[in-house]
């Protein structure tokens, strides 16, 4: 947390709210509860805190994982009444008891925040999930990084396989998606055109396929319209309508019975809340999420919310959508239902403010709309998005660097983070 | 290389050089062919040369990967008789034929520069390995600091574990291994210092075990001992005549009988030549590098020569220490018997030029020895170890970053790459 906000060293016996998951929800509801007298702990599988919207950015090379990521225990070492910061995994859930059985110990709260998340939803195909890996950590950016430039690199060796070799297919065309597709054409055309003896690398196909009618199916349609015009001037093949029924590691079939050869294949299509929900034994969604009360809690457990994308929540008669300023939102509301429990206050319902959307669209091109009289594209957007994207990254030191990493790959069109590591030989396969 | 030398087009039956491994040496040889008639393939293993007396940086969070790692095809972008850059492994090489075997393919030459460097050596005991990683790559970097990383986290959780988990042993006193204790100190001290609830980071020790009778014991004997009192007042537990006999995932055993129980052991001890000199068929000396003769070919092969970690020679009756300017001098010297062949003129023999020793042991701490006349440690030998460095650092933003990464870990003591990935959870093992 930011130094010069205050924080509050909590009484030996105040209640202890057990934050799980330390994502845009969780990080929110503790900050929120920092001038509180609660005892906290967070809870988190990594170490650190993903700024997930940047994540394509990894996975294309422009930008490197410490500059998206924060060590959790570093944001809130000021925060005084944050007792403990564990890594761990929640096995289960005894909401009756009020404890969470962790892989290794126990812990009980009085309070609890439910932040999880969601991850990939392949829609009962996880055999797809091989081929087709999707984009919600750190680990999965750097899997993507190296398939994508060991493409490059096998192609350069095979030449007879370089058609399926310098195909990218990317699944579904949501924001993620938009983005992925934009950036995997920069990377091509700008980064490594020169960079090939046997290839070019400009002569990479990228597909962007879309079961909905439309680009970006949940913003306005002209939006979606100025979004496909614009990848399709970047020169991404926009695709809609096209249902995916295979996945295999030479391409994808389509449901018109359509093959597209594709050594690359990514995945941006669907998502389902996090395994914990089903642990819970409440009521669930289609997608699996949590159903909960209009102040976000559970039914029955006033003392446990659940936010962000793994909460089923309608707000003013919508649907509240799985994107980090709903779980921003989300996350600050448990923190003042809690301090108006403390207060004897009555709680507020939760209430979804859609502050707008951007998609960036590659080099200097974006959509944005923020509302009926504020939607525009192109050079504006872009600016927009970066300096919103910019502001919300956790830390001074990763904001400078994103910045000056950012400007360094306009200035000269280089991305710095093209290392392939891990599993690094080109086989053939 | 820089935009700024020319280099020339090659005919189209120009002799074909084939560079083997993208290290120090490789690289020079290459860049020192650069106005040569001759058509040059580059092959590694890696698709990036990294700078390896870096490696530690990266292994203590103070550096991203991509700060000192550059893809190889950026290097040679604009050097135009490099016609080839293959991401590959060579399996076997048929000197007499000039033939290169790689896992998926074979490559013919009329010049072979073999550059493949050196791997750790556990002195016949390679299942230490697994308990005891060394530093040679970028994985085994982010490995190791996956290692430190997790042991506090785990310290946290299970506090009657904390003496073995705080505790790091570095095996081998050496330039990496100084660096390498040093740099765990401050990273206890300074960064993680405030990050924990249960444990106070600063409790860890670090201790240096060095076999011979002094640490830096290739350097002269004042330096060693200059560098001996610096590591100790920073708090590194320093032990010569340490000979370890076993490494066990809880601790080591010396040879006085001694136990040290430690979940963290690091390897700095000892390198050996990378296996492909036992396929050449010829001689080898006790640390598996090729003898070769004074123009370092390979006796009877003035067509093939062998340069860095991989040769082993003598020059004005000392042998050439496996160190980066030695592998530098060794490629530029590769390349300039290859253009004295092309202009019939006789090749001269090689002359390693010492150009002196740097070691750093942390924050303004350092040892210089640029001969007997000049040397010293402290702030100034810290400051000459920086400016050399960065100076090294292929390509200006990694060059940049660097030296932006530096600065702010100095104003700041904060280090920016904290990232625990890959097996991330805490489990108790």
């Amino acid at each position: 947390m930011p130094w010069f906000l205050p924080s509050r060293r909590p009484s030996p016996d105040a209640p202890r709210v057990l934050v799980l998951g330390a994502g845009f929800g969780g990080l929110n509801a503790v900050l929120g509860l920092r001038r509180a007298d609660v005892r906290i702990t967070v809870v988190d599988r990594r170490n650190h805190h993903v700024f997930q919207p940047l994540l394509y950015q990894v996975a294309t090379a422009a930008l490197d994982p410490s500059d998206i990521a924060y060590p959790i225990r570093a944001i809130f070492m000021r925060q005084r009444n944050v007792e403990r910061v564990l890594l761990a995994e929640a096995t289960a859930i005894d909401l009756a008891a009020r404890r969470i059985q962790l892989d290794d110990g126990v812990l009980e709260y009085e309070y609890l925040v439910l932040a999880t998340g969601a991850t990939h939803s392949y829609f009962g195909r996880d055999e797809w999930a091989r081929h087709a890996p999707g984009l919600k950590t750190v680990e999965d950016a750097l899997d993507v990084r190296r398939r994508v430039l060991l493409a490059y690199e096998r192609a350069e060796r095979w030449p007879e396989d370089r058609d399926a070799l310098l195909c990218f297919v990317v699944i579904g065309a949501g924001p993620t998606g938009v983005e992925l597709a934009g950036a995997l054409v920069e990377l091509a055309v700008h980064t490594l055109a020169r960079d090939f003896d046997h290839i070019d690398p400009r002569q990479a196909r990228v597909i962007l396929l879309e079961g909905a009618p439309r680009v970006l199916p949940v913003y306005p349609e002209d939006l979606s319209a100025a979004a496909q015009r614009q990848l399709e001037s970047l020169g991404v093949e926009v695709r809609t309508n096209a249902v995916v029924t295979a996945v295999d590691e030479d391409g994808i079939t389509l449901k018109s019975g359509e093959r597209i050869a594709a050594r690359t294949v990514l995945w941006a299509a669907g998502v389902t809340a996090s395994p914990l929900a089903k642990a819970l034994g409440t009521p669930l969604d289609r997608a699996g999420r949590v159903k909960v009360e209009q102040d976000l809690s559970i039914s029955g457990h006033r003392e446990a919310f659940v936010v962000g994308d793994l909460a089923a929540i309608a707000s003013q008669g919508r649907v509240v959508p799985g994107v980090a300023p709903a779980a921003i939102q989300g996350g600050r509301h448990a923190a003042r239902c809690i301090l108006a429990d403390l207060a004897q206050r009555p709680r507020e319902p939760f209430r979804y403010v859609d502050k707008g959307s951007l998609a960036t669209i590659g080099r200097a091109r974006a959509v944005a709309d923020f509302g009926p009289r504020l939607r525009f594209g192109g050079f504006a957007a872009w600016f927009a998005w970066m300096a919103i994207h910019v502001l919300f990254l956790v830390g001074f030191r990763n904001r400078l660097f994103v910045v000056l990493s950012w400007a360094w790959s306009y200035i000269t069109f280089r991305r710095g983070a093209r290392l392939i590591t891990g599993r690094a030989s080109a086989t053939r396969r």
